[in-house]
Formats: structure tokens, sequence, C-alpha cells
């Protein structure tokens, strides 16, 4: 008997979790015989608890299949982390009571660290609330700080991005350096490095741009650092810099925060990268430039990597697989067999064990002053930036798609959280 | 008999200028029985005080035609403005040193306002110091305020690049609305409102983003500007504005001057964009996020527009041709015949009359509230963003030009300027 499925955008999106979305429906369409309708969560998990299940089916193929090259979460998502049973049932048996009544027997999380959390929780739900439910959930994170999988779908366009971004900027920088002498890009992974890392991929030589990575891992160490800004525009010219948005001081305080409080206190505006300039221009008297990509990095598909276009889709079909197979509990983590050529398959990983733990870059990767990467992260991330998968354009901008997200009837009284 | 000829960037560099190089170069090499051999101004015009002049004939053809898919400046530049002889005359006869020592006769400026003012002078070099010499400007910036032609090479590219991030980011901001009320994109184009109108293309439906441009022609009134956000917010969920990094107050004070002096009394960091977040955040209490583009906008070759690569290519070639046909103090000026299809063609401007001048967007092109575009801009502007020219990949990242950029050896003592 076919049962019907939810699918739920959670956390922070990508330019490339509808890829996911894709990979589920396109699956589960392909499956009637046991998988009925497939529901989107409207505002990820909120749409759970708010009962307004988006109803996929009336999405057409053409519209599901631009899902593949349209950035954002098309159903909508939110943060939210559901509780143990034991701290607070409520929400637990408001899902169970939404499950049934839309006879929902699949789940499909799509999130990072958090969210494969509730993943879990969501494969416990029988034994909880008596409502037997398959739940996989689906790796995603432009972090890449998510265990069980060798990369997180959604990294690898970022980090493309972000290197390109370097790559073209530090030529800008180079001819205009009879002025500007310090460039600094601000990048998002406030507790991994691994965006600030891959941004090192855009040098090809020893004193190619970016010169200095500042990492969360890293204590900053405003002396060194300086030091090395200085030298570095002595040998070369000028000074690329990239730092990620959750620098911390050797107090263990955000830098962003510190100075806040330390140096100004009251609410200021601005994060890490406006600061690094500012200390830059106070402390070495030389011009500097600073952007901070935010959201549009995330939202970037325009320059995404085929690789991480494909993988999203993969994991979002595995996902579908491996619910049909019967296996709960899991989420499809991506194996690499081999660097070059670059080899990886799926794998069926326990959410146990994986949920909540945050993956920081091993210390090989990471040069020994502290402010670059080796070859062993070029190798690691070179196969994750490959390949261009550009959107269709339209009068000169990219064509996305457009759902109708259509509400399922509410069969339910209203619920507060 | 052959003259040489000197090539210099000029001002702030973009996507697309070593594309006109390109043209230029590709175009002198072309007609090698009336233009020996072409040199480039190292770091702009201050190559020429320096006597450091890079000999582009040592460059092969694969690099010269790399050139049209690379940003940033390949021969260096810089912001400088000849004086007036009559209040200066030293600069002048340094010039003219310079072009005598190396036989130069034939010179173009690659920039924008400021840059056409230089090129005017040295139309008058014969006048002024006896060394006979064609001057040709080039047109180029972002900006699109330079007058004597219907758009400048440069804008389209970055016009392109904003209003695609706008569009992909608004999907981001509506996934995520249920935390994030309202996004905020400062852009580039301190004087001319060109920029944020073009991010105004990224809307196709009413209430789509981005939901209030703010122009810098448009004096700040912070109680419409609040009044609209909270409007938008309600009736969309969420609120994407762009603010030009210009923007001033009713009393003619750069808003993020005005901050500074007036609610804190010291140097802050940040530009308009954090401001404007942050004024929403304590007016509104939302949630905002923000991005500073910068650099990144200007040097985004991974998504220039084909049109724009096309025209500064264009414009580099006519530069030379109008040379060889003898006109000086002119600038190729890119003229429209009809909006649909689009039609263009190159006419020789002379250069009196258009340097210095900065061109506004006419007052048709801006919504009758002030925060929006028209009809009239959407036909002006959407020729300029049309079709893709993607610059060559390797290892997932985009292969731009090397170039030796050997200098001539030294004939003449060092001149201070």
């Amino acid at each position: 008997m076919a049962k019907n499925a939810l699918y739920v955008q959670s956390g922070g999106v990508t330019a490339v979790i509808n890829a996911s979305a894709c990979g589920v429906l396109e699956m589960a369409r392909a499956h009637p015989e046991r998988i009925g309708k497939v529901f989107a969560g409207r505002d990820g998990l909120f749409g759970l608890f708010r009962e307004e299940l988006i109803d996929t089916s009336l999405e057409d193929h053409t519209a599901i299949a631009a899902l593949r090259h349209t950035p954002g979460g098309a159903f909508g998502s939110c943060r939210y982390m559901l509780p143990a049973f034991e701290q607070d049932p409520r929400p637990w048996h408001r899902i169970a009571e939404v499950f049934r009544a839309h006879d929902i027997g699949y789940v499909f999380t799509n999130g990072g660290n958090g969210s494969m959390d509730t993943a879990l929780k969501f494969s416990q739900m029988e034994e909880k609330t008596g409502w037997p439910v398959i739940s996989v959930g689906i790796p995603k994170t432009i972090d890449n700080d998510l265990g069980g999988t060798d990369c997180a779908p959604g990294f690898g366009s970022v980090a493309k991005y972000l290197a390109t971004s370097i790559r073209e900027v530090a030529l800008d920088v180079q001819a205009m350096e009879e002025t500007t002498k310090v460039f600094v890009l601000e990048v998002m992974g406030r507790h991994a490095g691994w965006l600030p890392l891959a941004c090192g991929m855009a040098a090809e030589g020893p004193d190619d741009a970016p010169h200095i990575l500042l990492l969360p891992e890293i204590p900053f160490n405003e002396e060194r650092f300086l030091l090395r800004v200085k030298e570095t525009i002595a040998r070369v010219g000028h000074c690329i810099i990239v730092v990620s948005e959750g620098i911390k001081t050797v107090d263990g305080v955000f830098y962003s925060e510190q100075q806040k409080s330390e140096t100004y206190g009251f609410e200021q505006l601005g994060g890490a990268g406006p600061r690094i300039a500012d200390l830059i221009r106070a402390k070495l008297g030389v011009k500097c430039h600073w952007a901070v990509a935010d959201y549009l990095q995330r939202a970037a598909r325009h320059l995404a990597s085929k690789t991480d276009v494909k993988q999203a889709y993969a994991v979002g079909r595995a996902a579908v697989g491996m619910a049909l197979s019967g296996e709960t509990g899991v989420m499809p983590g991506i194996v690499r067999v081999s660097d070059d050529p670059y080899i990886w398959r799926i794998d069926a990983v326990p959410l146990e064990g994986i949920a909540d733990i945050e993956k920081h870059p091993p210390l090989e990767y990471v040069s020994a002053d502290g402010f670059g990467i080796t070859e062993a992260f070029r190798q690691y991330m070179r196969p994750l930036i490959e390949g261009e998968d550009y959107p269709p354009y339209k009068g000169g901008l990219p064509d996305f798609a457009r759902l109708k997200n259509t509400l399922v009837e509410k069969k339910l009284p209203e619920f507060q959280l």
C-alpha cells in the first residue's frame, strides 16, 4: 500500500538544496506503487506544526526539473530542532497526528547537523508515538561541517563561487595597487574553516591571492597577522585576505563581538571583514577595500559546481531509494573512492553518531603558519569545484523555477508550538 | 612611416576593460604598416611619468586573445588627471619627452569621465609641446555616467551580475523569511544611480525583489523609507533593498558620513549598506542581513554580459580605426539605433564637451515614488545585460590571461611628478 511522503528543507538554504528536492521528487514519482503524494513542509518543520503542507503532485514535470538549477529553498525553510521526547512530548504528538491525518509513511529531512538530529528523532516516532514512519536525512550545508559524508552538498558551489571571486578580485586589486593595498573578503562558516580554506584554491603560484586566510579554528593573533600583511604588501605589492565571519580572539570571544564591547562599548555594525579592514587602516595606514558576500555566496546558483549539483541531486534520489529499501534513521553519505580520477559512491550512514557533531578541517589541510592551505587540502578540494553547471537565462537573467506551492486542505485543529 | 602607440588603462578597472585592450592590440597588429609597437603604461599614466612602458609586442596572440575574458587591468591602472598646461606645464613636457623618446604617435586612453579629460589634453600635445600625437579616448566605467555614449562598457556586466545576485538572494530570503525579514545589498556608483536601477531588472512581477532602490540622486528620507520597508514586509513577507554607496541625506551629506559624525562622533566602519540594516534593526526590530559587493561586482568576469564584452572589444578596435583615419580628440561612442531588436553602431564623438560631465539617469527611468524603475528604463537596460560570455575554466576555476609585461628599456632620466 502506497504511503505519502514528507519532504522538509531545514536550516539555511543553499544554491543546490533544490537539486536535492528535484532528486527526491523525481525518484518518488518513479515509484507510484510505493509512494503516493510527496508533501513539502511550508517553511520547513513549521509547516508540519501548522499543518501547512504543499502538495508537490500539483507541480508539473518541467517545474520539478527546473528545481535542479534554482537556488533558495523552493518550499521555505526554518531553524527548528525537535526537542527530546522526554523533555517535551507535545511536538512529537503533533507531528504524529499530522503524519496520521495525511497518511505520511516517509519523511525526508534535508539539512545540516541540527536537522540530522531531527531526522534521527523522526526515526523514533513509532517507538515514542506509535505512528510508524521511515525517516531518511539528506545532507546539506555550505559549511561542510557535517559528519558521515566526505563533503556536504552546497559546499562545493559556494567554494567555487568564492575562489572564483577571489581570483577575479585579485586581478582588480593588482591593477589598482597604486592606491588600494589591501582587500578583505568576509565569508561564511561561523564555526568551521572550510570556506576560507576553499578560497585558497584561487592561488596558482606562491604569491598569488589569497595571501592570508583567517580561520575560526585558529585564535586571531593581531600582531602576527599585521606583520604578515605588512610583509605581503612589501613583497607582492598588495594583500588579499579572506576572513571567516567566526574568527575568535585568543580569549575565545568572537572577534566582531570583542570589538563591540571592548573598543566601542555599544552595538556596532558589520562583521569580522570590515573590522579587519579597519584594524589594518588604523595600524598600517594603508587603503583597504572590503566586501561581505553574506547570502550572495550561498545563493550564487549562477556559478554552481557541476560536481556539487550532481551530488545534491544524487543524495535526493538515494534517500528515496533507501526509504524504499526500508532503511530508516540513515542518511545518504558521499564516500570518496579516489581523488583523481574523482570517484565517489553513496552509502547509507546511520544518523546516530553524526547528528549534531561539527566536522572541522583536519590539521594537515592547513599550512604550518595557519594562514594558508596545503597540497593535501588541494587534493581534497579540487574535484568538489570541478565543472560548471549554468542555469538557463532569459532576457539576460537566470530563469528559475516558479512553483505553485498549493497547500493541502487542513484536517486538524490549530496547534501552537 | 609607422609610429608606435601607447595604450593606457585609467581609473577603476572593470570586468571588460581588458576586452577593450584586446580590441586595441588586435586591431593595431593588423596594421603594422601604420602602427609599430603598442606600449602599455604600467599602472596607467604613472607608467608614462616613470617611463615604465610595457612592450605588448612580446605577448603572443593567445595571451592577447585571452584578455577578452580576463577581468582587472592587465597593465595596471591609477587615478591621475593631467592638469591644464597653463596650470602646470611640467607633466606635459615630460609626456612629450617620453613620446619622443619612444616615437609614440598614437595614444589610447581607456577610462571614464576624468580620463577622457586627459585624452582631450593629449590631443593638444602638439599645440602645447610641439610633439604631434593622435589621441583617442576609449570609454569605460561601471558607473555608466559617461557622456557621448549610449552606455559605457563595463556597466552592462556589473548590471547583469548584480541583478542576477538579487534574483538569487531573493529566493534565499523568501525561503528564510521566518527568521530574516530584510536583506540589504550595497552597490557601487557613488554619484549616479545606474547600478541600483539595474538591480531593478531582477523583478518580473510587482512584488518581486528588489522592493526598494535607494539612489544617490534622491535625498534619503528615513521616515518614508522605513514606512515602505514596513509595508513591504507586511505585504510580501520580506523586503529586499538595494542601496547605492553614495546616498545622501536631505542636507546633501553622504548618509554614511552623517551617521559617523552625528550619531557616533568617531570613525565608523562600513558603508551605506550596513548602516541601513542597522537603522531597520533599530527602528523596526526585524532581523536583517546585508552584503557589500565592493570590488567583487566590478571584477565578476564569470558573469559578464555578452553585449558588454562585444562593445568593450568593439570600442577598442574602433579607437584604433579612428586613429588610423587621422581622427584625434575623439572617443568611439556607442549609438543606439533601436531597442528591440537591439541595433547599435559606433560613432566618433568629440571629447570636447563630454570630458568631466556626469551623466545621470533621466527622470523617466525612475518610478514616481523614487524607489523603483519604469518600463522606459527596462527598455534601455534589457539589451545591455543580454547574453552570457563565460570565460574558459581549468580545474574548476576561470583560466585568465597571464601576460609577461616586459618593460621597454628606459632612455630618459628619472622624473618626479
